[in-house]
Order: C-alpha cells, then structure tokens, then sequence
C-alpha cells in the first residue's frame, strides 16, 4: 500500500469513528442505553458510506469489511466510559471537522475510481460527509444539521469539488491535500469565526 | 425517438425541476443560503427515482446522467433570484400536480418495462411520485405530506394502477394519457375543491 | 419444504402482517383514509426487510413476490374494518412481539444464506426487526421507537446474535429456536415486567 492509500484509509476509519462518537452522544444526550448508543453510533458512522455506495452500485463496505462496525462500536463504549465534558465537547466538534473533510475527499474518490461522472462523483462526496449526521438527527427526532445555518454542506461540497478538479487535471495527491484541507479550512472557520453564507434574501414563504 | 418517448423524457425533467423548485422553497422558508437550497432541490428533485431505482436494481438515474442534478440547481437559483410570491406559490402547486401526475406513470413504465410485476409496478409509481416530498419534508423536520388530509398519494395511486392496467391490454399511448389525466384530474379536484377520502370511522387509539 | 423452510416462511409473512397492521395503526391514530393506512401498513410491513436486501445486494423481497404488499394490505383493511379497542391495542402489542423476534432470526438467516459475515449478519437481523417501525414513526412525524426507554433493539439483537452463534456450531434448526425464544422472551419480559436497561450513567451533554 502506498503512501496515499494508507493514508486514505487512515482517514476513512478516523471518519467512521468521529462519526460514530457524534451518534453515541446524540444518545447520551437522552440518558440511554449502550445497545442504543451502539445503534446510533453505527448509523452515524457508516451511514453516509452506505448512502454512496447504494447509489453507486457498489458493495456496501461495511458488509465487506464488519471492523468498521467494530471501530462504531468502540466509540461507542468510549463516550460510554469516558462520558462528556466541555473540553470534550470541543475535541468533538473539530474531530468532526475532520471526518467532515475526510469523508468529502474519500467519497468522491470511491465514486471516481468506479467510473461515476463528475458532478455525481461530487455528490458522493457531499453525501457520504453529511448523511450520516443527517440519518442521526431525524433518528433522534432533532432538527437535522442541515436545518442549522452553521457551514456544513459547503465545506464538503468544497472539498469534494477542488478534489474532483485537481483530480482531474492529473494530480490525484495534490487533489487529496487540497480537498482536504478546503473542506476543512472552511468548516474550521464557521466553527471558530461563526463563517456563514449569506441567507435567502427574499421574501420568505408562509409555513 | 418517437412521440411516445419524446414526451415522457419531456415529462421527466419538468417532474424534476417542478419537485426540485418545491425544495428550494422548504429552505426559502427557513431564509437559507444558496447550498442548502441546492441540497433540498437536488434530494426532493429525485428522491422518488433514486427510491425506484435501488428497489428495482436499476442504475440510480442521475448518477448515470447528471444532467437531472443540473435542472435541479437550475430550480434553486430560479426559487433563489425570482422569490416567492401569492402568485408563484399557486403556480408551483399547479406545477406540482404536473410533476406528481407524470412521475406516476414514468416510475410505474420504467419499473414494467424492466419487468417488475404489475402491483409492484404500481407502487414504484406511487413511490417516484411521492417519496421526493416525503424526503424534503422529513429533513425539514415537518410533518410529511403523507400525514396531510389532503388527496396526494391517493391521484399517484390512480394514475399508476390506470397506466399499469390499460398498458396491459396492449395500449401503451393510451394508458400513458389515462394514468397521467386521471392523477392530474383527481390532484386538480383536490387543489380546487378541496376533494377528501373519508376517514378512518372507528375510535382513534391514543397516542 | 421441508419443516424449518416452512416454520421460516410462516413466521415471515406472519410478521410482514404484524408490522403492517402496526402501521395501520399510525395512520387510525390521526383519523387517515384507507390509503394512507394501505400505505404506513406497507412502509412498516416490508419497511425492514427492504433496508436489508438493499444493504445485502439481493433483490428486494417484494418486488419479486408482491403477494407480500397484499398481505399489508391485507393488515390495513383488517384495521379498518375492525378498528382498535383495549383489547385490540394489547393483542397488537403481543403479535409485535412475535414479528419482532421472528425478523431477527429471518434476517440474520437470510444474510447468513447469501455469504455475508457474522457481524453484519447480525446487524441485518437487528435492521429488518427494527426499521420497519422506525419508518414508521419518521413518517408519522413521531419520535421513534428507538428513543424510548423500552427494550425493542435489545431482544433483536439477542437474538440474531444467538441465532448466528449457534448455526456457526453447526445446528441450524435449534439456532432458529433459540434465537427466536430469546428475542421474544426479552420483548415479552420489558412488556410484561417493565424490563430496561440501565441508562448512560454519565453526566448528559446539553443539547
């Protein structure tokens, strides 16, 4: 394995346990049970993947390979043993940012390499980074991080993008650096600088 | 291509860009930025094909042909630059009834036509007719259009069962026309008169 | 079809029923017409199992045999016509049971069959007896059964992971029993006694 492979695949199981300790804590939140933070933990960490590669006709990779249940699991038990705190609460948000921006670059590469056009290769990678934060919040009856006006979309969809082009151009590992740290650029100053793009400046519709 | 299929493709991405403007405007609603009115676009644009697809094994539509992505943003910026007003939100409802109409009777063809059976058929119709509102509602977090009183997927319903069962008796034109009027008709009589199906009659169980 | 086949096939259109009429009940609950009961009946009959043959790549089981969507169907009328009462309410709770623990094991067994890993096996047993009713209450806009404090995934679990252990040593028929007794016996003792798990003892995040 190559020096960009196994760094991908660092990434790949960094974001499915950053992930997967955002769905254990969405049941800490409601004082449950370890099976349900297992459940939620698993959901959010594999369920972006998932998405991807039900639409693009691959193998689901967790059903190939169970240890990255095995990594939701573990995450699991860690929020469970260590519980939360303000500090890692913080430790959270940016690990997060992190599986952000490794799922943007991940998922758009997977769809690439399987022959997807570009524009949905994109897509993969915007949805891989954001369903399963997605699937945890309508899981959990919470409005979805979507919902938020908190940059969270447009960093995926940023790196995904600058990946996707970079890529193109024939330079797969300044395409992996660059999307990368776009996406996680971007997300790093919504969290620390509250970065936001600017709303709908129309009129609103009545609910 | 002949007629028949001219018209259906036309149907295709006038159901897609009708159904992706309707998400645009769940996040106008909310004073959302330019990403997320994308994101609604894209997932209520082709939610119910995507559905269809992965039931039916068929390649996801718009990973094949991107294009379909394309209309999708070109209904968000066109919710985006023009707005909202009394008028537009009629013509938008009036539209809808158009895209529901014709994503019955396209979901329900492409499902026959691969050879799912006919009452199998009939739901894939009803499912790429509704499941596109039914996703954007979710991640809004409000009530589905499944839980309004109002006549939706019972017109989906019609058209696909009157497509399915007039093309089996060898009409293929014919049933296209009467699926596609009858949903069309019976959605109309519901926006206009406000047409209902009686209720459930028994005692209600508690929540 | 020999005795095991048989059981296997009964206890699964027996439990597609089940969950159909649970879903009935969803839409009794807000006075809905018959098609919208047809339709949660449907969603929440077949909801499980659908997640589960998209995840393991295997056709979807209804479209194949849509005498499935007839015995939901089926369910919703029986709902209709019959309505809810007391009695009603506690047999449904009962019959809930029985489908709960019968698609853990059908599940799991299914994967199983189709070459998939022990774990993810095991996961599929807990997805088909579970997202049916998670469906459900996403779409009825409630929150959903996994947030109660109630053991629903627990019993599921236990007994897919029984399942899946004993047919690993060779005995497939008593893994089906054991399986199944355990998943039900779980459910029937937190319906019964009240049984929970212990909740998160840690201090709970904000949210």
């Amino acid at each position: 394995m190559d020096g960009l492979a196994l760094t991908l695949t660092v990434l790949d199981y960094a974001a499915v346990a950053v992930f997967g300790a955002s769905g254990a804590l969405a049941a800490a939140r409601r004082k449950h049970d370890i099976i349900t933070f297992g459940f939620f933990a698993a959901v959010t960490g594999v369920g972006g993947g998932t998405l991807r590669d039900l639409l693009i006709d691959a193998p689901v990779f967790w059903v190939l390979r169970p240890e990255y249940l095995v990594v939701c699991l573990a995450a699991a038990t860690a929020i469970w043993v260590f519980g939360w705190g303000r500090g890692r609460e913080r430790l959270l948000l940016w690990l997060d940012a992190l599986g952000l921006a490794a799922y943007a670059v991940v998922g758009a590469l997977k769809a690439i390499s399987l022959g997807v056009a570009p524009l949905a290769a994109v897509v993969m990678g915007v949805l891989t980074a954001t369903f399963g934060g997605v699937l945890r919040d309508v899981l959990a009856h919470e409005p979805s991080v979507l919902l938020k006006r908190e940059l969270y979309v447009t960093p995926a969809l940023l790196g995904a993008t600058l990946f996707v082009a970079v890529r193109a151009v024939g330079q797969p590992e300044l395409a992996v650096a660059l999307g990368f740290l776009a996406a996680f650029g971007v997300r790093a100053g919504a969290i620390l600088f509250g970065w936001r793009m600017p709303g709908f400046p129309g009129r609103a519709p009545p609910d």
